[in-house]
């Protein structure tokens, strides 16, 4: 078996040569960690024509340690070496390439005239999103990090639960999740844990504030972990006290519903749009269409919003293999309000239909 | 007195009409923050040529809020409304602009392309770093809230520095500057919260590891606060034990004295490169000038890394007002080393020299 690197490369270079480019420039940090493997901060990679460089920028202390695959080569540049993309597309031109590929989507303009500039002959093409698209279908190595990124969100959400929660702020407890998160093996967190409470619950990227927890309080948390690069995300939403009034039960009941038929929405061949409307309709037509969010849920990968978008714009089909989140929330303003969020992969349904990585129950505890 | 943001803005329109273009295109957030007070995931900065108007995504719940100041008016797109950056030429073109400014060192290929097809009528020019410029120089306000940064950091690390260190790791040492941080009111960490111990000491940006502190260590911390979105930086080493060996207290003296002359190197004026100089010239005739950082300090601000760069090639001279770090550092393989790193504001002679804001002791304390 190829390394698997190398071989998202071959791939690359395979797609360029099909568009008339013999090099691509890659300067979007995900699209490079996931072709090389790392993605040193300001590094950029050449593939091709003759080799595949990584090149790091010269503003570097001496001994910061790159980890890098041994069939790349690594290039790094002096104190004083400028911009890593000007660089390569040099190094490109100078092993004999006609057509280098660059991202137009990531690359800025001033960069991109500095890389015309230092290489006048060479023919500058847009590469587009064709490393997003190689990295919609996982394979098997990138959903075991998945998986693992998913069991580490569990188990620092699993313990939190345990502890005491009212009179504590959001602040706090998503500090004390970013904690556990990396006790238990996170590089850090997927994305910027969110804590809601009472009026702060059900709300997407609630950022966490000094409320306190109160009895009868809605409590949502978002977290996940970030694993060897990859990123997952969990929503679950608790109730505070004895017992949750009935209007919470409702809305609980509601949102459950409604995350459950986009889930059940997730097999190979089904529209992005189609998986949207199954959870969204629930919600409209129990009157919350208006405040809700544009998207039922996204794909996980190297970032944590990555394609594919679960809207009701979206054009596309679903493939096996490919991981997404299903979460929707309704949030009354004034009130609080649900969330609920997986992160799923898509498999054939004679393969058990949708795995689900983050399998903290979906019950509504009272805590 | 006016607004300050209104203020930034009529300055950023005069320098505008000065080359040419009635109106300008924000995208860069840090610059919108500056300019507007605030920079919503997404949004861009539509400057003149009638009124100034933050155009934000459409993908975003609608019960995000937004706060902004009155004199903007605020533009959001629906569900469907693409990119604001192109939806903005389009409300300038609409206006009655003739010449749009954009930020190509910010604004993608891609973006631009959309922006003068959306808007084919425009002159696009290039903003360069007007904005960036406007920003070196901080006002009261700034230098205000870059003071309680710094004071939030020195709490956080002040508390750390009477808790047992010995047998912990660096990870968790970092997540619990982290929680300190935020419990003194910051936003946030400035940047990733650093800690090395033994021979991870010593080193710039270290990413904290599984190693626990031992008996005879170099300790090195570097942290900062983010306060209404200004971002200050501490970096201090301590020694653990009861005594520091002669080789540790030999380095020490040397870099703190290397800090101190970039320290004394801050008044208006002088070359970015001369303060450099100042403090490399210490460590550099004592054998250490192969491994150091190709800085000895940069801006800080809304950013956390900004102009100026205090490097040997910079070209420029120090203003009054320019919060700038002083961070030399010596890293030796294997063993460790010593940082020492503060954020200070130039001020003129007469009025006291530079303004110390990270007060921290720099004796070496043995702990």
């Amino acid at each position: 078996m190829p390394e698997p690197h190398a071989d998202r490369r071959s791939r690359l270079r395979a797609h360029c040569a099909g568009t008339g480019s013999d090099a691509a420039l890659i300067t979007r940090p995900a699209n490079i960690h996931y072709l090389a493997g790392c993605a040193p901060a300001g590094a950029v990679l050449l593939v091709g024509p003759a080799e595949d460089i990584l090149v790091r920028p010269g503003d570097l202390p001496a001994d910061t340690a790159v980890k890098h695959p041994e069939d790349l080569r690594l290039h790094a540049l002096s104190d004083t070496g400028g911009d890593p993309a000007v660089a390569a597309a040099d190094l490109a031109a100078a092993a004999g390439a006609e057509g280098l590929a660059v991202e137009e989507h990531h690359l800025t303009v001033a960069r991109h005239r500095e890389v015309h500039s230092v290489a006048p002959g060479l023919r500058l093409a847009d590469l587009g999103r064709a490393v997003e698209q190689q990295r919609l279908v996982k394979d098997d190595e990138e959903i075991a990090c998945l998986r693992i990124a998913a069991e580490i969100a569990d188990q620092a959400l699993g313990e939190l639960l345990e502890s005491i929660l009212v009179g504590r702020t959001e602040r706090h407890l998503a500090l004390e999740l970013d904690r556990r998160l990396v006790d238990h093996g996170a590089e850090g967190p997927a994305f910027p844990t969110s804590v809601g409470t009472g009026p702060n619950s059900g709300r997407a990227a609630h950022v966490p504030t000094d409320r306190r927890v109160e009895e009868g309080d809605f409590l949502t948390v978002g977290l996940g972990a970030r694993y060897r690069g990859y990123r997952c995300e969990i929503g679950r939403t608790f109730v505070i006290g004895a017992a949750p009034d009935a209007w919470q039960i409702e809305l609980y009941d509601l949102v459950f519903a409604a995350q459950r038929a986009g889930r059940e929405a997730l097999v190979p061949g089904a529209g992005y749009r189609d998986v949207d409307r199954a959870a969204r309709q629930i919600l409209d037509s129990a009157g919350h269409g208006e405040g809700l969010a544009p998207w039922t849920g996204h794909g996980v990968g190297l970032e944590i919003d990555e394609d594919p978008k679960l809207t009701p714009a979206a054009m596309g089909k679903l493939d096996a293999c490919v991981p997404v989140t299903v979460e929707p929330g309704v949030h009354l303003p004034g009130r609080g309000g649900v969330r609920i969020d997986d992160t799923l992969v898509v498999r054939p349904v004679v393969d058990g239909g949708p795995e689900l990585l983050t399998i903290t129950t979906k019950e509504l505890l009272a805590l």
